[in-house]
């Protein structure tokens, strides 16, 4: 089996197989999966101007997972992780990890220290929180009844080095 | 003197005049500074597709200040107050109070029933907590070190009325 290919740029197939790979999961919203796409499109016409970094994973050929980030606008180095998303056919093979290692090295590149992650307290996330917590974040905040009543958000950070 | 008078729409000299604004109030960076100009500028070029929604406020014929907020993609409810500034010409006259009232009714009748605004930990913003506290909203999460060593992040969240 051939190891995984990453990638720091988008090709004008990638918003669609972006859209298709988040809409696979059956775990975003309809507003959640537009949006995924729509930031796709504007890093594609942006190029290095826009504000949103991607990292893709192809593994057989296939979008297997990929993440989305960019520095916080208004602090010196702090960076957001917007999704990090990983195709059922191939997620608990690590690639999820994987992603991530490659997202932060990223982020060290450019001097940056801290990463936060917001998600869901809602059952569903439970992986996600895990993946989270395995992942070397600690849990920063949580808001209450943030995405709907009894549906709460949760801030993830994790330190990183600075090289 | 003539009641301040409110409005929910931009005209084309109003991102300039909210730059100025920004910056006369010694308050942001230059990063910031541009933020909020060029929020202005797509929410001119968007008009009502755009997400940014602003209430701005005219005393004496002068832009006395304004805010911009929008709802939150993939809450249900919840809206975020960007900005909120007064000229210091024309602070502690309860302008900020006018303002956010007209914010929050603009949110109510688009049935969003909570409010966040962010804002630092630093003594500077000492006057803007000052303001949140009194104006009904309550202290939710503080993220420290967020925009910088020493300057963390405090996020306040004001439960509206649905009407």
């Amino acid at each position: 089996m051939k190891p995984p290919v990453f990638r720091d740029y988008l090709t004008e197939t990638d918003p669609a197989q972006i859209e298709a790979l988040v809409r696979s999961t059956d775990f975003f919203s309809t507003e959640e999966i537009a949006i995924a796409r729509e930031l796709a499109d504007d890093a594609l016409t942006q190029s290095d101007a826009g504000h949103y970094r991607f990292i893709l994973v192809e593994k057989d050929r296939q979008l297997g997972g990929y993440a989305c980030f960019g520095r916080i606008p208004g602090t010196r180095s702090a960076w957001d992780l917007y999704w990090i998303v990983v195709a059922p056919d191939f997620q608990s093979q690590g690639l999820g990890k994987a992603i991530l290692d490659q997202v932060e090295a990223h982020i060290e590149s450019a001097a940056g220290d801290r990463l936060y992650a917001e998600t869901s307290s809602r059952k569903q996330y439970e992986p996600t929180r895990g993946f989270y917590n395995r992942s070397g974040f600690d849990q920063a905040a949580m808001l209450p009844d943030f995405y709907a009543p009894g549906d709460g958000k949760i801030v993830y950070v994790k330190l990183l080095i600075t090289r």
